[in-house]
């Protein structure tokens, strides 16, 4: 009988499973099933915690999409992953270094309940993230059937386009989203994010993920939203960002620093297979 | 702490819960917050197991939509209940009389594991489907915007019109599904079955139910696809119907006696709601 937890933040929901206590075999099919909202249990994505592979940190992170296809970062659910292990009693560190297919992460959890998650530096080389640019520039100009747009464009392990509207609401993000996250200058696509600022410390943001179409709370797109507001010099060092689902605090000082993602992780309820 | 299980039958999924030794108050937004997809368990419907009120039976059922609203009946749900009355260890019976707000239904556990409920009587009667019929046939025409339309209609708690399609895969389902279910004729809305009929005792499938769309498996639209089929000849008393999460054994025997449903009911796991 496998034991599981139901986590989700911001709405970005998970299936938690310890593989350190029960023995798992994570194939595609299986993570299809589990992953499956009417057959089976339901989230956006399957994480397993296992055994530390790399030196120097507590855990082995395992982070399966719902197709049952293997990815390498969630900044929603790192979060979930730090509560999980925390909760579990797995480690009674307050702070964990934990490895993943795409390289070793920092997580803390703070005395709110909140976790802090290490989401890595910036970049900005056109070439590396990738986008079809010259130089690299704080803003770019992207040819659109509908008209130009100034964006910025910023790479936080996937690359992230990020545009400025006056109003949330009211602007056309159903009919832009689709057009940016499939541009030709971007040969990877894009995670489109529109935000409207609503102070040096506050701001609003709705973000389309490429492959995905609009999410309830998309961490690193809140990152490259702070990122860009930050060069524009629209935003300060320690940001709150209204994302759907809920609100982020974003923190970056500037230059070649890393930036900090602060949110909730919420245990909805445990759960145990029927074999 | 709130225990409950997640059931599923042939995809339409249920949060069953044990209202006899835990205290439950299921106001709407409860409902809504369990039945939530992302920040809850999630499911179509909530099933909740009470003391019984009517003479004569085992149960109480209280049945609640995903939007928080009670309601009266569901083919699917039935077969889940008995399932976890029976696996629960509330009662040691095969035959379960259950009252809801839609009065008694029976519901019979049989030894292959899946379940037999009595549908009740299809109602002809045009003035009480409703159905604007001068007076009752087998088959009638519906004007639409795209021809007319051949169809059967019957009640069965709600409104059903069948009609008739040569290939399931091929059919403009998604264009006529819509247009029937809001068509002027039934001033409640009808529900849309289109069936393929492969023998006497096996057909194919696909229902638009109003006010959701289409699903993966309709129990009533099952039996209204039999009543219609065997009334115009082309199916017999016992017919296997494949819809799109599954199959479901219709057996009626024709006039005025009731349809009986055989299916099955899956419980996928057991949780317990963090506080």
């Amino acid at each position: 009988m496998i034991r599981f937890t139901k986590m989700h933040g911001l709405g970005n929901d998970f299936v938690v499973l310890d593989g350190l206590r029960q023995t798992l075999e994570p194939s595609p099919e299986w993570i299809r099933m589990l992953a499956d909202r009417h057959f089976g249990i339901g989230c956006d994505q399957v994480l397993i915690v296992e055994q530390p592979r790399a030196q120097g940190t507590d855990f082995h992170y395992r982070i399966f999409n719902a197709d049952g296809g293997e990815v390498g970062q969630c900044g929603n659910g790192a979060r979930c992953f730090a509560r999980f292990v925390r909760d579990q009693g797995l480690t009674d560190k307050d702070r964990i270094r934990v490895g993943t297919a795409a390289g070793v992460i920092e997580l803390t959890l703070l005395a709110d309940g909140r976790v802090h998650v290490d989401m890595g530096r910036p970049q900005f080389d056109p070439r590396r993230i990738p986008f079809l640019a010259q130089a690299r520039a704080n803003a770019y100009v992207l040819g659109l059937a509908t008209g130009n747009l100034a964006i910025g464009v910023v790479g936080l392990g996937n690359p992230h386009a990020v545009t400025l509207v006056d109003d949330l609401d009211r602007a056309p993000i159903e009919r832009l989203g689709p057009l940016i996250v499939a541009h030709q200058d971007f040969p990877e696509g894009v995670n489109a994010g529109f935000m409207q600022v609503l102070a040096t410390d506050r701001a609003r943001l709705r973000v389309f993920e490429r492959g995905v179409g609009e999410t309830l709370a998309c961490g690193s797109g809140a990152c490259a939203a702070v990122v860009c507001g930050r060069q524009w010099g629209l935003l300060g060092e320690r940001v709150q960002i209204e994302l759907p689902g809920g609100e982020l605090t974003i923190e970056w000082p500037g230059g070649d620093t890393s930036i900090g993602m602060i949110g909730p992780a919420t245990r909805v309820f445990d759960g145990e297979l029927a074999s």
